[in-house]
């Protein structure tokens, strides 16, 4: 059970790299990789994914201590054509795996329009978003997907047999920040335990309950099966995720991953790819037509004035650019886990100022 | 308003690429072309997507009778990196500039791995699924998207300014028939019009009504706005295709395309992606993996035992191959709307049965 009103914790990150690289150098990972990692969920909880964030560390520590991620991998990066790799990630953490390999679809795209990284052998990487926007950082449209453990079951199915496969593009423009797609292809578990919490019923389609009936009570959703978006849509689009990332670059596919909460080995397969707008036309005059399509969707008369049309992504933007002195909000369940994480592995508690 | 209950035609392929190759070459379309357009609408009708086979022609028909669209074309093209082109169709039909710019694309990717043709000074295409099964008959994966008239608003907003931008992914299998998404980005108006005519609610999250409010009457629901896929995750993939396929090639994008009904020169962009399997391993192979994959999928418990689990695009493959001796069924108000275009261009009518 989440509570809705939370107190905030504010630490630097300085503090949060410190933690986070503690905890992961003391499991055996170099610094160099545990640096990639932070920076990696550093980025998630400056824009307020806290899902995505250092909560996600005690996860990965746990899966290097059983054995399940390799913390000192030997990765290795196979050419596949003039501008297509495949990295072996020899079951190392998602997160570095996918920093190499975008870094690499990034070099190829700067030369020959496009490069495209397939990966195998990996596992949990955190958003899709952070490594497409390494290409967007760059100037190029980063494409990314990942397939995951089972979490859609197809449509007329009533077992999870596919993830729900996240996958990100994003797009450098004129205004600051990227405008950045990240989505995966079911409905958000979290925003039917709100309704849950509210005691709101759901949409029809959003979930099914235990026995495979659709159902509008947000409990039963919860015990029951999360539909896909746009029903057979999402379906497809989860099957196409997992067959180029999955079959294509020799990963795990379909129901071979464990379940999002059991033990066991992964080899996720991710899937990256970098497209040179220069390719086409002049990085300038790409992000100035861009611009006029942004203008045509700011100005859309308003369903509500108080409301504002956000572009994809910007909400998270906006959120990662209002932060100040290099500090980090962190709402109270994620900052509890925190401390009594660090208590646990025995690192020094960071300092921090609630607010 | 469409009928439910429909009388059948029977007309052989010879009669259906007959009648559709006179109306184009009397309009001054080449016979090459004429042929292009014809095959792609006949693959439709085959498919049982009426809505984008033959029924299309007569709007093609009268796009090109206004100078709007160019039947003579001069197509271009225009190398833009070691895999990736750029044609430009000089305002012809969309069929004939995407068959090409496909046949480019898995030309390049047999090649190289990966080739990419971004089309612009286009025109509507058909269905995106034609031309990805153009590669996956090649052993490719084809990855087919293109931008279209505005149809969806931005979430929050209350006029539309982007198009539904279908798109398309064809993987090639062991089974007999690809497998094929093919989708647009909002909820299909024809299923709301069904809704309507049976009298049935919409569930909340299809569309809004005239005054931008959420709707559950299917009625309101025509007249007002229909709502993307997912809401912002819909949205959100229906502004990437419009950069990919209108922002990136140069073609027009957001509203800048006059609206679905409007008369108006268009100048639609796609983009046409060839991925060969071969890049990362045997195409054996591949296929041999994807059909474990399929395999779970089939094997998956029912919600109904009475329904089938379908992968995307099986059950229009299903219709295509259960035609017998060349010929093709179409529902009354398609052969209607033929029969009466034959009148109208003196075409000789063709023969038929009625089943």
């Amino acid at each position: 059970m989440i509570s809705l009103v939370e107190t905030t914790y504010l630490l630097s990150n300085e503090e949060y790299i410190r933690v986070g690289k503690s905890a992961l150098i003391q499991v055996g990972v170099s610094t160099e990789h545990s640096d990639i990692v932070i920076q990696s969920l550093l980025d998630s909880d400056q824009k307020g994914i806290h899902t995505h964030g250092l909560f996600r560390l005690p996860t990965y520590i746990k899966q290097i201590s059983r054995g399940n991620i390799n913390p000192q991998p030997i990765i290795q990066l196979i050419e596949k054509g003039s501008n297509i790799k495949l990295l072996d990630g020899d079951s190392g953490l998602g997160s570095v795996n996918s920093f190499y390999a975008m870094k690499e679809a990034i070099k190829l795209s700067s030369e020959k329009g496009i490069g495209i990284v397939g990966v195998r052998n990996s596992n949990h990487f955190g958003t899709a978003a952070y490594y497409a926007e390494l290409a967007s950082s760059q100037n190029k449209i980063g494409i990314v997907m990942t397939n995951a453990s089972p979490a859609i079951a197809p449509t007329g199915g009533k077992k999870p047999v596919l993830g729900n496969n996240p996958w990100s593009i994003s797009v450098p423009t004129h205004i600051g920040h990227p405008i950045t797609l990240d989505m995966a292809n079911s409905v958000a578990r979290g925003k039917i335990r709100i309704k849950a919490l509210n005691g709101e019923p759901i949409p029809v389609g959003w979930a099914l309950n235990s026995k495979g009936e659709p159902t509008t009570d947000a409990n039963e959703a919860l015990e029951g099966l999360i539909l896909p978006v746009g029903d057979h849509k999402g379906y497809g689009i989860t099957l196409m995720v997992d067959i180029l990332t999955g079959v294509l670059t020799g990963a795990y596919f379909g129901n071979q991953n464990p379940g999002i909460e059991e033990d066991g080995k992964r080899n996720n397969g991710h899937l990256f790819i970098s497209l040179n707008p220069e390719a086409f036309m002049s990085i300038e005059e790409f992000k100035n037509r861009l611009n006029e399509l942004i203008n045509m969707i700011k100005s859309v008369p308003k369903i509500n004035e108080n409301t504002e049309i956000y572009l994809p992504g910007e909400l998270e933007w906006k959120t990662k650019l209002s932060l100040k002195n290099d500090k980090i909000k962190l709402p109270e369940r994620i900052f509890d886990r925190i401390l009594s994480f660090c208590h646990e592995q025995q690192i020094q508690l960071p300092d921090y100022v609630s607010v």
